[in-house]
């Protein structure tokens, strides 16, 4: 039981990091270069904080579960219980819970940029910008997609970390219970 | 122990309630009118759809809240246990999570749309507009701030019921170990 929790932990984080790399890189590599009013000009993700923040923050996503995958695998081959220490559960928990937040909130953030630059705003005469860079917007569109899949598997992780944490507590709960009874 | 348990939830819930309701407030009952262009122009959170959404979002969060803690206050009279339904658990617990993502993703999203309305975006030739409404700024500022301190209450509220949740767990845990030592 234990094993396969951490077999399916090591799984999970393994394809948050290339889902979250292929958001990076979706974002990062994203550009396309239009002829507008007699100039060339290039779209990238720099135009937009919100998505420099999300490429900023996958990117340091991706990293940090990768050195929790490191950690995971040594977990498997020593099969120690490095899980047992209580206080390196509650870490990799508070860890693992602000990664999907942050991860999500910046994915949030740049999908609501990005419904603007579809849509416009008429009231603050902010206009259009998709129909321009109809390419552009598309791959920032899958992009984002991928994000959303990502913080779905950090969420379904920081679940397992839950387990992992409050699963150290039956004992005691337990022997409140005996207590109890 | 578990009395307690309930006893900080329920408390937790209350003040969730009260400053999801806050937030509403602040947003939905903001508006400032200006002479701009030889028209008066009165800015609401109409204008913005991150900021509708969001006092949407919070509403429905808020009369979520208040359901559980009728649920809670409810368990608390009657002494009952009703924690111990495993499914009723898993509901409650997965009811938490989506609603304080939920929360925090429409917050984010009105973050970074306040942050484009606060600094514009040149690329783009989208102009500042808090230069102009400058209150009606500062209110959304605030409500923002009341809406995080809302998301901080529920991921604990979803951090007691992850608790509720996987300590129904224990037993059964305990049991596996118990075979395999």
């Amino acid at each position: 039981m234990k094993h396969g929790t951490a077999k399916t932990e090591a799984f999970l984080r393994l394809c948050a990091v290339l889902v979250l790399l292929l958001t990076a890189c979706l974002v990062g590599f994203d550009s396309q270069t239009k002829y507008v009013i007699f100039i060339y000009r290039k779209a990238t993700f720099r135009d937009l904080k919100a998505l420099l923040v999300l490429v900023y923050v996958v990117s340091v996503a991706a990293g940090y579960n990768l050195l929790q995958l490191g950690k995971c695998s040594k977990s498997a081959w020593y099969k120690e219980n490095l899980g047992s220490n209580i206080y390196v559960a509650w870490l990799c928990f508070l860890l693992d819970q602000v990664a999907v937040y942050v991860t999500f909130g910046a994915n949030s953030a740049a999908l609501e940029a990005s419904v603007l630059a579809i849509k416009g705003a008429q009231e603050f005469q902010w206009m259009k910008l998709c129909n321009k860079y109809t390419r552009f917007c598309f791959q920032i569109g899958g992009a984002l997609a991928c994000g959303y899949v990502a913080c779905i598997l950090m969420a379904w992780i920081s679940l397992i970390s839950a387990f992992n944490l409050f699963r150290l507590y039956s004992p005691k709960q337990f022997l409140l219970l005996k207590r109890r009874g």
